[in-house]
């Protein structure tokens, strides 16, 4: 096939395109994990991380993917049949709860409809009820990658405390960190599981569990077998930048980077900027006579869009077009909606003119693929970021 | 300053964005430029060279700017106070010009409204009249990368065959060159001059010389000083690879790398983008109600587009906006047209997306700064690239 | 600090220091892992994986460090309370024991004095004696990067077939693989562990499991808890390329360019010359008088040599001062023979230079750090690798 | 061919190895040459090479090799027909005194038998005897990297000043500065000429002028053609941090980079460390039996060593021997020593590991080439660098 000119434009859900910035960090040389220049490298990691959780409790860093880190709050807090109430947010919900049930825990799942973030109000009526505390744990994903919907994590917290219950909160804020505001202490959250090929725009290969007095309490009788994950074993070593077996020293290097570089940008920057993106983002979706997913306002992802194909089209089939045409990623549907929706990322190290450019090809992707769809998007994309009117909902 | 989120657009017309396969060529390692690995890395340069500008011919590489190769032109073929006709076609044609001037040389120049490219009638008409053939060479440049106007090359020779007149004929294609075509045996250019950041997608430090047989003849008896530029301590040492001093080592790496690119691409596809974004942005420019600087149908430029602000308003003001609120660079003006027009660049490695991206971040761009301008430059775009009826002219 | 001039020397046994080809390689910006151009990458990362392995197998790849492939292995062939015998060749060997014993399992670890590697013997006669079966598995660390000492995998093959045992064989290659030679298939071996940042000269951060067709049947029954690393969700999408989980893509790219750079290099000629390199060091250090760990002849490794100090002398010290002095980082003495011994890294993309570099070094340190040593050890090395008579052992 | 394993010894007397930093600085993204971000790149080199040359004159970076600035501190300062008196200390000098031909002036050589630096002496005396100031210039090469002799530059100027001569000093420090001490304010140097890619660690493609105010004085009145190298050009832009035509810009983010590692180390740091690398590579030489080129006490470089061949032994087949079996790149000896000296780098980003590795590869390659020698070599390279007792000169 012929080289397509130009960069290519991942406009996928995470990863996220990674910064020249961090791909040149991640190119330096391997040093000696055990070496006395290893040190600060692992130190500036740890507490830079601490600093985007927002988090004083310690943050322990897993050379793994995400789904490493969601094992890991599992097999560290709870025992064998443990009971966890989880909450059907979407695909990604789904497979932590499918997980849990995996590692010998037994999930109660809330049901949801793939268009909203998790109530609060439900899990506080189910914690109600649950009178033994049989419950052990309550896990929410924070912005569930899969449908574009946010979920109201101090409201859980609230609602946790409202039926006077002790389970720990775990949150799944994956795509969600450093994309959307996460408080790990002022919320109250116990585990909270991140990776970083979402906002941290670095590649994949490192995730995270920020972990709670709480937890680690909760940790040392969890009867779980764990050897890999296990946050005991973490601790010592990474008091002084550290850690037990060989970490993934070059991506440290990039988390280092990436971590400056929020900073430099200002975490409320970071999250008006992934607000206003998405507000866009929506504008164009609707603008062309598409649905977005999310339909609980106020819980709209910063991180992604999904946009809900006509009848009788194919998302996937567009998806293609948009890819051989334009050379843009797009996200596609995944289980319920499979084939149903395509997702926009608009997340990690992007901007306005970014932005613009992969609504322009998602707008001429509709054409050349034949989905019916009024024109104007990119229009309102515009408006909207300059903050004039949004275009209004599709009736 | 906080940091800006998302790639820089780098829209001025060259240097262009250099791919990240190019960045990561010019990383690897300097070797030994007179062992025996390095005369395939210079086999290669050297070779891929005569490729992009179509000539059996000899190429040589200077590790130097454009400017450079300019000024080898020029003092390996005239002696001083030889007679040589320019063409006004712009800015950069006007300090060739200059040049020849501080080199000894006495340039006539064709005196133009920098709003197209040379006429070769006029040139013919100049070149008849000579008739004791006191005019050594005719210098014109292929892309003016201050007007976004292209001359007729191949008209150009055919003119000075129909004067039956002996000068060489020298082309400046340092923003040509592998963005729009060029032939350089085909046409029968005698000195081409070329630059490595425009088209090549390099860093700018490397320049270039395609020299006919009858140049190298002339280059016999020219009497200017030189001995960086001698293209005769060139040729020798290139046969086998290797080069007469240190050459640019890790720029020929990128060389090699951005020759395979282009014919990865395809020189033709290469041209045909090049076109198809020339068209769109045009489109752009006079959907926003702006004149384009080039008014010779057929001139127009596929490398970059120079759009006239309305009278009272600085364009030099108007980029900057654009680059603070956008991150896009965009071209300034220059000499006689300094504030008054700006320069779009749509060349090198590059694609719709980008393109819409940067057309976005100008309408928008025209807004924030307050300069009258109708909306729908991007829906234009869009249209011209779908290859529906590119939008009419302003009147 | 001031600066210090110079390449740093990462002579510890892994991470081994990573080839500018591979630190560009893992530089290229990340892609979509669900996307059509990924596959080729995954299929290249497996398939490759399978050359080096020697096996038909498939090869599971994880986004892990070497102790992640480590409970892979047992957590998917195991059941609580299975017995797996062990043999303690050194640290890393009671290290997997005691992550055996974490996970619930019951190790019986054949002890042994962490000079030489596993005894096929002692291994089959303990199977001989386990006439129902009860041993479900025999562990061996095939290079034990400790110490210093390989382990004679095929012999240990014949051992369990000598003994009629079912016990699966399971071999920690994590620093022998891709430096000495190892058969999966030719050998029998049932389950494999390694690394990436030994042999295979990545940053670390991935890990592998090779795997026949005996574990996976195993697997089948085994009841130990798994997800993140259960082989059965890896094989469906692992065979069109693709991954359950997002992989680490960066250090996949890195490691198609490693499995590349050993084949051109030629896998026997990478085993030779980590053969050759130990030879040399050895004859260094005998020369310097300084008695070699590893006593067991013919089971000396080429991949490290450690190196005893005399007493009274702490190796940690020594270590510090090479390492101030040079720029050298030398391995050192794990738990019982900790500050006894130094290890000398000789793997990975290394060559006589760099070897005889660092074994400069180090016989400079022993002056600078008042250790009581001969000279010549650096000669005795020129000597070794040049074919002439290797300095007899000490004493 | 098969792969060779590890890192390539680039040993020739530049380019030097680039250290990864650098290589990675110059990876960035080119930026807009004309745009503010550049401003600040343009400052910092311009006054970190005014740091280095030890200057508060301008100095000048072209877009080219050193043969470039060479012709620059010519045709800045020169007429038509110019007497200049140079001095031959090896190849260099003489390729200068060929190129000030070429370019129309009348060099002066002062013969030299290429075995040490220039004598202040012999140049006092001419000067002297120049009762109508015919020459202009005094040009002598600092170090010379076709012999490795330096030129006591203090004890130039010096002697030009006994003379009472207004000829300026014009001095080639390509191959010194950032190496062996170089301070152009206090040594009353007019034009210093450099380059990148020896002790500025750089890939080769920008090259340097410092200037003093004498020779801008000169340059006034200069006659000869110039464009590209036009000093007066520079100035102005270069107040701003701008060039007056497109500069290299990746190159000088690794000059940024270098000047700052230089800084780092500290300026009197990297000259003892050339200079006790040069020592201790020339006791390895004289250990070795053989004789070092430069043979006048004090001027020996600290940028390189050039050790004669024994008669009738080939240096060319020496160094393929070299190159072959050890993947180490020695430097050829040129013109009148051609085949009959190699070169040793020692230059740069350089440590003692990296040069007793080197040695190491010579020692051993004497040998499979067949040249007769004595051992012991890297004996006594360790023993100098050690600061025990140097080896005795050959007898």
């Amino acid at each position: 096939m012929a080289r397509q000119a130009g960069r290519h434009f991942l406009q996928i859900p995470g990863p996220s395109a990674v910064p020249d910035r961090i791909l040149r960090a991640i190119s330096a040389q391997t040093i000696d994990h055990r070496g006395p220049a290893f040190a600060e490298v692992g130190r500036q990691a740890l507490s830079g991380m601490q600093s985007v959780f927002k988090t004083k409790n310690p943050v322990i860093i897993y050379p793994a993917s995400g789904t490493g880190a969601w094992e890991a709050a599992l097999v560290n807090t709870m025992s064998e049949g443990d009971r966890v109430l989880m909450y059907e947010t979407g695909h990604f919900a789904t497979m932590w709860m499918k997980m849990a049930r995996k590692l010998g825990l037994e999930p109660e799942f809330i049901e949801g409809d793939w268009r909203g973030g998790a109530d609060p109000e439900r899990i506080e009526a189910r914690l109600s009820a649950d009178r033994e505390h049989a419950i052990k744990a309550v896990c929410v994903v924070h912005n569930e990658t899969s449908t574009g919907s946010v979920s109201p994590i101090a409201e859980v917290r609230r609602a946790i405390d409202a039926a006077g219950h002790p389970a720990l909160l775990m949150v799944d804020t994956i795509s969600g960190l450093a994309s959307i505001d996460f408080r790990f202490d002022e919320w109250g959250v116990d585990v909270a599981v991140s990776g970083s090929q979402k906002g941290l725009m670095l590649p994949p290969g490192l995730s995270f569990n920020a972990v709670s007095e709480t937890a680690l309490e909760a940790s040392r009788s969890a009867r779980l077998r764990r050897s890999y994950w296990d946050w005991e074993d973490m601790l010592g070593p990474n008091a002084n930048g550290y850690f037990p077996y060989t970490p993934a020293t070059n991506l440290l290097y990039g988390l280092v980077e990436a971590v400056a570089m929020l900073h430099e940008e200002g975490l409320d920057h970071v999250f008006a900027r992934h607000a206003r993106h998405g507000a866009a983002t929506r504008a164009a979706v609707r603008a062309w006579g598409l649905e977005v997913l999310c339909r609980r306002q106020g819980q709209e992802s910063g991180v992604l869009t999904a946009a809900v194909m006509p009848d009788g089209h194919s998302a996937d089939a567009f998806r293609a077009t948009v890819l051989r045409h334009f050379d843009v990623s797009l996200g596609n549907g995944l289980s319920k909606v499979a084939d149903r929706v395509f997702r926009i990322g608009h997340l990690g190290d992007f901007n306005d003119a970014m932005l613009l450019g992969t609504l322009s090809a998602i707008e001429m992707g509709l054409g050349k693929a034949g989905v019916p769809h009024r024109g104007g998007g990119v229009d309102a994309a515009m408006a909207a970021l300059d903050g004039r009117q949004e275009a209004p909902a599709v009736s």
